[in-house]
């Protein structure tokens, strides 16, 4: 069943060569297209060692203009580093650029399938990686991606032969290692293992295309063919959107935020001063716990305009320990992070664990202000609800603790904050043209909002509102989530 | 991981309450629109023996207008008549039509994990299953169908409870048969088989819900909001055309049309007579082999009018018993088959296996007729050559013997034809204006005719061109065509 692909039977030594010839062609004209019309190509090479990843990855790459692709080559095992972020953290951080390819020299294939040969990875954790895997793939083709998954198959004897050979040539034989040798030798068992990946993994938005590698000519002309009729189809998917999906995420009820009572919620100087103090030395011992037993930890911040986002977060700062978190300020995304899947500038600013990453505004950009200023489709930011949901699973199965804020404020407190602003030399900068030109959009942003906590308040990860009219009760509240939150993971 | 579904924690009594009045009037209205706007909706519940299901789904179609919904009862065990037939010949037949929906008291995963709870199937048979399953779930999707599948969740104790009462009351007990006896002593074993199905059939256009069912009204309530949930999402996707997928399927290179030669593709009378003889003595005796072995088999016929298709199918079925075979004439699709996937008047008119099935006109009117006269969408056709070379693909795995004829003749012999059709009283009958009308878009036809040859000519279904201009020699062709393909079948 998998070992279908495009390219049909072998050809005889004459077609082969003029379809090569028509083949590379056809994809120097692809890449124009695919530069033309901002399409993010991601290619992906698995195989068995020696199977000639790496001079085909260079045979394709001869038709691609070197401005518009890169070589992702992929360690077998994360460095230390990336251990310390989601698994596919560092693939993410990969992904392609708008009228670019990236070519994946091996990948979270070998990764996941070493992990499983090498007995680290029992049924249950392979089962949540097929399905983070899953998902990955189908955010990127969902967010206009072209995904090629190509396996490199060559038989045992075969790669015998080969592996002989390298290791016979003093300036190859580094390229044979041990796992290679071992793969060899157990052939039978890899063969296993690869193929129920491969099945498992062999989505229809992005199949696999198991290529004969023997005869390395044949091999070239499979993968030129199929990735020429990928482009072919992107270009005609370019105007097509994904459908939405239903949701398979268990949401919490949230209210309205007309339903949010703000009167009442607030704290005295003195009850102020002191919980501060005695939350704030809890938070700091907790930090050190978090520290010690390595648990990731994001807090997010979203909210009105002169809500006392800025404030707030400085009060859960004030307690850490500066070497142990990270406050990442989001404004608009920079071109280079315009051109890419737009949760790839959360995704490399993930915290290592054991780290806290505090974000000032957050992805859910994409369901506000994405939305109502037109900078995504409307296909986008609905589709961006469950995308959400599936990232933010993600991290809470790594282990992280994900805490989510609204800060509000009703539209009279956030007036009086402008013209308290406006009147303030030293708080001039605070205030913008744009943050009156956001005022006038405030039913539209509410109805947004109210939608956003409704479709993604799961239950783990669920928003909390902190009523922010008094700040200093929202403080004292969001010290309290935080302590309550990271206290749960401890236990 | 699978144990995740929209519905949220389980309320308190009176939020219950409250929830299950507003979602049956909900569905009350989704029912509504639904109709109004033509969604085909298929609900498909599978479940331990002892869940519920029965009285679930009883509960669900109270809010729904009993004309517009069927429920399809299944039986675990297809009939004689039905396991000639493939698999998945049982459940398209029951497909709803737009506009309403088929609740499917248990489907396709109990036959398949019932089948290998019993041994009849093995890996590679499963898996070959399973890739069926999620193409004809995708396709139905694709094709704007909304589809929910639930999983009723009990454990062993509760089914056993369960069960114990059903068999003490004389008028219940026939509800519990052997298997869920069976099931009940096997739990664990079950389970397994239960688990894995349900987590390699869990695609994102159809996910599975784990619904728990040891609280009645608590499973109606999650059932009802998800469906609740499922019709506001196909409101949404309702515009949204499904991204083409990318070509998995190897390809036989075919000539454009305007390259395949006519001239000298001809035969005497003389020759012909006695290769006919010859050629209908020897298909006779095939057909008598096909029977006795029970290969299915399918011939189409597509081609110009006036190109011959009748005569050359008359020289098929004469040498064949009548009592072996049908022929299909193909017109355009009534309101009834045009509710439903455009596959599904030929999944329905499949042959028994030992069965010839001959198409005058088939599916590829897709592509061809309602491509160029705009009877489906673009991306209706577009994703045809991918759902047909599927289809035929699902044919030929089970052991289908599939035939494609193209029957070509030039422009200068049809307008020949059409004239002398019409100067002939006796035949008459056979040109109509729309023969006249379809002529003028003969170069359209040819564009989309080299296309459709160019992308459905795979491998295990590939084109054969008749070259008609003389018909004699089209017949002969098309009998040793038959012959050569039955007897390939038959070694």
């Amino acid at each position: 069943m998998l070992e279908q692909f495009s390219a049909g039977l072998k050809p005889e030594a004459q077609e082969m060569e003029e379809r090569l010839e028509a083949a590379r062609d056809k994809l120097y004209e692809g890449q124009m297209k695919i530069k033309e019309f901002n399409v993010p190509v991601l290619v992906l090479f698995e195989g068995w060692g020696a199977a000639g990843k790496g001079s085909l990855i260079g045979k394709i790459i001869k038709n691609i203009d070197p401005r518009f692709f890169k070589v992702a080559v992929m360690s077998r095992v994360p460095t230390e580093e990336e251990k310390r972020r989601p698994f596919l953290y560092r693939y993410f951080a990969q992904i392609p650029e708008q009228g670019k390819f990236t070519f994946f020299d091996s990948g979270w294939m070998e990764e996941i399938t070493a992990d499983i040969l090498r007995g680290d990875l029992g049924t249950k954790a392979y089962h949540a990686r097929l399905e983070s895997v899953r998902r990955f793939e189908r955010q990127l083709t969902d967010n206009g991606y072209l995904v090629l998954k190509f396996f490199l198959d060559i038989d045992q004897k075969e790669q015998k032969k080969r592996m002989e050979r390298l290791l016979e040539d003093k300036n190859a034989s580094w390229r044979v290692d041990a796992f290679d040798q071992w793969q060899n030798k157990n052939h039978k068992k890899c063969k296993k293992v690869y193929s129920q990946y491969l099945s498992d993994t062999h989505v229809s938005t992005a199949p696999w295309y198991i290529i004969d590698a023997e005869d390395k000519k044949w091999a070239e002309l499979q993968v030129l063919e199929i990735i020429n009729s990928g482009i072919e189809i992107a270009m005609q998917n370019r105007k097509t959107a994904a459908p939405l999906l239903q949701n398979i995420f268990p949401l919490v009820k949230m209210p309205a935020l007309s339903e949010v009572k703000l009167e009442g919620k607030e704290l005295s100087e003195e009850d102020y001063r002191r919980e501060l103090r005695e939350l704030q030395d809890h938070l700091r011992d907790l930090h050190n716990q978090i520290y010690r037993k390595k648990v990731p930890v994001i807090i997010t911040y979203e909210g009105w305009d002169a809500a006392g986002k800025g404030g707030n977060i400085k009060r859960i700062t004030g307690a850490l320990d500066p070497r142990g978190f990270e406050v990442h300020p989001i404004a608009s995304p920079e071109p280079h992070e315009k051109a890419r899947h737009y949760l790839w500038r959360f995704w490399t600013r993930l915290p290592k664990d054991g780290h806290i990453a505090i974000f000032d505004r957050t992805w859910y950009g994409r369901v506000m202000v994405e939305r109502l200023e037109g900078f995504c489709s409307e296909n986008d930011w609905k589709r961006a609800y469950n995308e959400i949901n599936e990232f933010e699973e993600e991290l809470t199965s790594w282990g992280a603790v994900l805490i989510k804020f609204w800060v509000q404020i009703d539209k009279d407190t956030q007036l009086q904050r402008f013209t308290d602003r406006q009147n303030d030399p030293g708080k001039q900068w605070k205030i913008t043209d744009e943050d009156w030109r956001n005022r006038e959009k405030w039913d539209a942003y509410e109805v947004a909002i109210d939608e956003m906590l409704r479709k993604t308040s799961t239950t783990f990860a669920p928003w909390h509102i902190l009523e922010s009219v008094d700040k200093k009760y929202a403080r004292i509240k969001a010290l309290k989530i935080v302590i309550a939150e990271l206290e749960k993971a401890l236990k």
